[in-house]
């Protein structure tokens, strides 16, 4: 992990790798504003559940170190409208407001602290929701590679990689985990249109690492299945509800049928953090639609006639019964065992 | 269809639009040598089972008016060169191997016949090739649009429309029907990666004729039909076999996996041309593997890291058993009943 990073925080500045020039330009940019940080979430320069939160912790802890007063109120109404801010960047991933939620707490529950100690209590939260993420990570590709045979062929969709979260990822830290092992697979990355995060970061951040990685379009997935060159199915997530139905980015349901049809295994890998305890069932989710220009244009082309609708809705939802297991930090279970997981 | 057309040829020049500027571009070119309609089929200027079949007639009859000998013999050899040369465009749609037998007979089957004389019988086969596709089109509409109920949600892939065919289409000659009939119709159009025929070709052409259409990324037709948003499925096809087995535009297979799942009837429209009697199911349909750069690139862009493997399969094969049935000139009939329909 050596070659690239994701998003890094010293304290002053939150500097992250800008994920839409991917792969023809590798360039980084560092924040010294909050509203900067917010902003790249919602322009997608960074994406991934758990790399969103982690942007937004890192966001708030800057944001706060910034706000100038010595008045415990007005930090307290500065502070809030930080968390306001960050909360707006993007809806489906519940990540976002687990991170918001775990900073919120750091400053309430610390009445006791002044200003400047809560300013340096919030980067060192911020920094170690960072830390847990890589052991995280690191523990989920753990608890997953058991699940890889030698000579495996896996398919995953858009990028659940180190460029989605902290560092290794959540599907592909299961697939660096099996290649790290010895284990020779081959990896099919759906190229996960309109934003091609599978063609773009998936396959980039596989080739760093030199691992087989083949790009095909997303409606090739199930003539591969059909072709029986797909043994096992593994993707990131954005939200899982109570039950274990799943929001992922979109085309992941249609790839879950298809496995189902196919008889392929097909796995969720995810934190903790991910889990949304609050919601029964997928249709709680709310699914972010994204702009119509995501479609209609590409790189100043038009592809779609003007004056034709676009529709953009940028995850779906996997219903439980439709999902093998899903690859945590505390193991692998079955989605009817999701309840008897703790928050975190 | 006044404000565009596909392909014509007057006896002296094929002419036709050029499919890969759309839809910001309308450009035609005309052309006096067939070789340059063989490339125009190959470079996918012009695509589409029925239009690659109309072009090659055209093609062979302006490359046979072009040869230049008194000596029968001699214009044999040439002959079978222009033959041969439009064989080696593109394999997987039958079309193009119906046509080229259809020229290949009105040569062979002239023996007593003049060169002048057999020149202007190619012309006439060429033309009359055209025209029975206008009727054939025409009839497929008719005989599909019963089916579409008033209200529908129809979803379609690739483009089987007036740009894949003479006029009107296949898939897309039944939306127009029923469109005609007055029936409120809402049409779901794939975008159909690498080549977005859907995006750029149908959403264009159903514009133009003031059919509602939507623009969808491939990935996104499970969760729409998981939403109920998708009443109704045609699409086209580039080759049918003698078991109902269809081969035609990647992704296809994928739709009749998840419209079974959903329970949503899932036809093909196709002319008797696009059967392919003398196979016996589709594992004998050659799938055409188009170049990387289809997927690599765009507009100049690269969307895969260099050194990154892809996979680009042209079509693929639907098996008679996800398909509800196959509407044809001579009306609907079930993939099983496929062998008793007559070759044409």
């Amino acid at each position: 992990m050596a070659s690239f990073y994701t998003i890094r925080f010293d304290g002053e500045k939150v500097s992250m790798l800008d994920q839409r020039l991917l792969p023809e330009q590798e360039i980084y940019y560092s924040y010294t504003d909050y509203k900067e940080v917010a902003t790249a979430i919602k322009e997608m320069i960074i994406r991934g559940a758990p790399a969103i939160g982690i942007a937004a912790a890192f966001g708030i802890a800057l944001g706060a170190k910034n706000i100038e007063t010595l008045d415990k109120e007005e930090f307290k109404t500065k502070f809030d409208e930080i968390l306001d801010e960050f909360a707006k960047t993007r809806p489906t991933a519940v990540n976002l407001f687990w991170a918001i939620n775990r900073m919120k707490r750091t400053f309430y529950e610390s009445p006791c602290l002044s200003l400047n100690e809560i300013k340096d209590e919030l980067v060192l939260k911020a920094k170690r929701i960072y830390e847990e993420d890589v052991l995280t990570c690191k523990k989920i590709g753990e608890n997953g590679e058991a699940l890889i045979k030698d000579g495996y062929s896996i398919l995953t969709h858009c990028n659940a990689g180190a460029l989605a979260t902290s560092e290794f990822g959540t599907a592909l830290s299961v697939i660096r985990a099996a290649h790290k092992k010895g284990k020779k697979i081959n990896v099919y990355a759906d190229e996960t249109r309109p934003y091609l995060q599978g063609a773009r970061l998936t396959a980039w951040e596989l080739n760093k690492d030199g691992i087989p990685v083949t790009v095909i379009c997303d409606n090739m997935a199930g003539y591969l299945m059909s072709q029986r060159k797909v043994d096992f199915i593994v993707v990131g997530a954005d939200r899982i509800a109570a039950n274990g139905d799943t929001a992922n980015k979109i085309g992941t349901y249609s790839l879950a049928v298809l496995a189902k049809y196919h008889n392929i295994p097909f796995y969720i890998a995810a934190p903790l953090s991910t889990f949304d305890f609050n919601i029964q069932s997928g249709v709680d989710i709310p699914i972010e639609e994204r702009p119509a220009t995501e479609i209609t244009h590409f790189a100043g082309k038009r592809l779609v006639p003007e004056g034709v609708n676009v529709y953009n809705p940028s995850f779906d939802v996997t219903p439980a019964e439709l999902i093998t297991g899903i690859i945590t930090e505390k193991g692998v279970v079955k989605p009817a065992e999701v309840k008897r997981l703790k928050p975190v």
